[in-house]
């Protein structure tokens, strides 16, 4: 928590050297600050005194500016981007690495985005533009297209010399080797280049077999493979397998958070791409269709209480255990389906050994519902005097239970088997089910054993 | 998917093989895999055709064998460790990473693990209990502490020789440097030896500000540092600042995969190391205490129903429509709490900024409820006939849903404060609390209205 303090420091000199206006104090602190540190502070400055700090900054050292800029995600750093004229953002966005100015690029509103492409130099906004036409999501998207190669005709002596030259490329981990049309076929590693005599060709010490991205591979495969293979970087190359970029580590970092957070997201039934910060109107919009849904849903389950209307007439102690029947099925539908989609997620769970796992699920949901059943009719049998209330009770909570275990795991496997995401089997449609199920055994028990129930 | 269907088609051939004991076409198959590749096969085989694979393979390829196990986890893997004689496992333990084997010997049944301990090389066996004595979840437990180091007083020259003397110490990302007692004092990288000549002192050329971990410091943590200044390593030091391992990207993908994993779970009470394949038993006992919880919480909210009896008796109509109350409810609060506890996890979200987030979510719930309220006074109130009906749902809902949004937010940044994983405040709790609201609001303002809905 150490760095945390030391940049809530930060952030309140920031915040009072803006106030008073002493710009050039400002601007030195902001300098010494490395650009994830800068961004933490942007996003929690007000929005006036992030705008003021960031141009500050931007006219006079860009390149910082805009590493933080990016360091805040594209759709939070395009916004602040947003606040500059085309010809600076044109001019900024050339300060960082390609595949970082496309993803800003991209949020900007579609005349700016024009604008800034237009203004931009022809080479670096033909690489931007390349980019682009990507599918979003896939490897060629979030790939940095300036790789550094290495001819396979080459001797070792010869790389080294290559690599004292080309001092501003990119970090270098693993040294990708091509033949004279840019075919990837080889990898090798600086470290490996020291260990051997000079002349050596570099075809002697590569290791050809190798592990590699089609540009179109889903980005959230690219994160599996490389996390999977413990890659410090995997390189990309088209249908032809020809070298066209890298991706590092710390962008897979980047999807598997993101990947991770849609899912957890989807389970609770919230887009994707919502964040803290989101604006209300944007929020609301994208949260009431799903809600819309859920009270669809909400009306069915309440039309299977409808059936009932006369039993509960006669029998009002049964609309007091309702609640209690369809919430413990809901819960432990959320239990079973958590762990099936995450189980899934990462890649534990397969349709070949689903048997298994619905197997088990079914066992606990029963076992669950026995335990639990029994201390619930012992609780509503003694309150309200019924042994027959608390058996039925006890039956619906079994049966519901036994349901919800079984659609937790059936629901999301069957979904990835229709290759739809299973994380959308979200805790809100098994909710509706439960409901239903729970409503429908209780009342309907209930109203079989109605001469037994009537006080 | 290319990467699955290979594995897929591996893994008939070992099921195939195994069948008709083709060791020999096996062995050779198997060896030929990636570990990681392993671990799939491994973890999709039946328990006997895993230990039957395993057994051969560790027999003539230990290594290969150990790091399967290790990207198995540390639960799996010393699951099927096991299975061997505590002589074996010492002889295998001594084939990975100190780090892998420490993680692996932990997770084994105690008198096990002590044997294995004892027969393994007293100098890998201190290494491994070394590992041992730091705190779960914290840096120490997960670095290697076999890092690479170069004394701050050579020459670039020397640092080079160094390098290509010691063959045998895993990849070097960054290079270390260190003063005469260990203590750490700067880093330099392989790239930037090359840039200069041999003759330059190494002091010259290293970085003296660099970003390290304490041992002790929370995994959680480190990982978080690594995400977001890109580092691919980060070394660790004890309290007297003296280098003591290095904890490398590949480890905190696993440890960002695992907290996102706890925070999906705890969102829906479920124990935070439980797997898709964690025996019933086990995953019962692990859900139980939790369902019991709710089934306290549901009795709660049935007896706020319960206070209402007399109403309800009076007009079953509410018991039709109580379900969607409670649930909308329920639905908005976990939206709600999903979008905070994920922007508290990835840092958005801090005490600092917490005021704008419950103004924004106070207002979209608002808004939600609003919207959604009068829809669902439509609907009632037209199928059942009743103007007063309807308001009263809508009324209920508007309460209903503006309380849901500002506890899903407060109950999160409140725990957070209190240094209590906000993710415990799971969905669970905030619908219990949009239970009783919501039964609270609807059947009160029923019974105040009562007179005006007896049909």
């Amino acid at each position: 928590m150490a760095a945390q303090r030391r940049i809530d420091l930060v952030l309140d000199s920031v915040k009072r050297l803006l106030r008073i206006g002493a710009t050039a104090n400002l601007l030195n602190l902001l300098q010494k600050q490395h650009p994830a540190d800068l961004a933490q502070i942007f996003s929690d400055l007000g929005d006036k005194e992030r705008e003021a700090a960031f141009s500050l900054l931007a006219d006079r050292n860009g390149r910082l500016a805009m590493e933080a800029v990016s360091e805040l995600g594209p759709e939070a750093g395009a916004a602040l981007l947003g606040t500059r004229t085309a010809e600076e953002i044109a001019k900024l966005a050339q300060e960082i690495p390609s595949d970082d100015a496309a993803a800003l690029i991209d949020y900007l509103p579609e005349e700016l985005s024009g604008a800034v492409l237009d203004l931009m130099r022809p080479k670096e906004s033909s690489v931007v533009e390349n980019l682009l036409e990507y599918a979003e999501r896939t490897a060629g998207r979030i790939m940095n297209p300036h790789v550094f190669a290495l001819s396979e005709d080459i001797t070792v002596g010869e790389a080294i010399t290559e690599l004292q030259t080309n001092r501003d490329v990119e970090m270098v981990f693993y040294l990708y080797v091509v033949d004279e049309r840019r075919h990837l076929v080889g990898v090798t590693s600086l470290r490996r280049l020291l260990l051997v005599a000079p002349e050596t060709p570099l075809k002697r010490i590569m290791t050809a077999d190798l592990i590699s991205a089609r540009a179109d591979m889903d980005q959230e495969e690219v994160a599996r493979q490389v996390a999977s293979y413990n890659l410090l970087a995997i390189p990309v190359v088209d249908e032809e397998n020809k070298l066209v970029g890298v991706i590092t580590v710390d962008d897979v970092i980047d999807v598997i958070k993101d990947e991770a957070t849609e899912d957890i997201y989807r389970l609770a039934g919230v887009a994707g791409d919502e964040r803290a910060f989101t604006p209300a109107g944007e929020s609301l919009r994208k949260r009431l269709p799903w809600l819309g849904i859920n009270l669809i849903t909400a009306f069915l389950a309440s039309s299977v209480v409808a059936l009932f209307e006369n039993t509960i007439d006669r029998i009002t102690a049964l609309a007091i255990f309702m609640p209690v029947v369809a919430g413990m099925g809901g819960n432990a539908a959320t239990q079973t389906l958590t762990v099936v989609v995450r189980g899934i997620a990462l890649g534990e769970l397969t349709w070949g050994n689903s048997r298994k796992a619905l197997m088990k699920e079914a066992l606990v949901g029963l076992c669950n519902g026995v335990i639990l059943g029994l201390l619930a009719a012992a609780v509503a049998g003694f309150t309200r005097g019924s042994l027959t209330l608390g058996l039925v009770l006890c039956a619906a909570m079994i049966i519901n239970m036994f349901v919800a275990a079984t659609a937790g795991t059936l629901i999301p496997l069957g979904l990835r088997a229709a290759d739809i995401d299973p994380a959308l089997a979200s805790s809100v449609f098994i909710t509706t089910l439960t409901d239903i199920i729970g409503f429908f055994s209780f009342l309907g028990l209930a109203t079989i054993f109605a001469r037994f129930l009537i006080p």
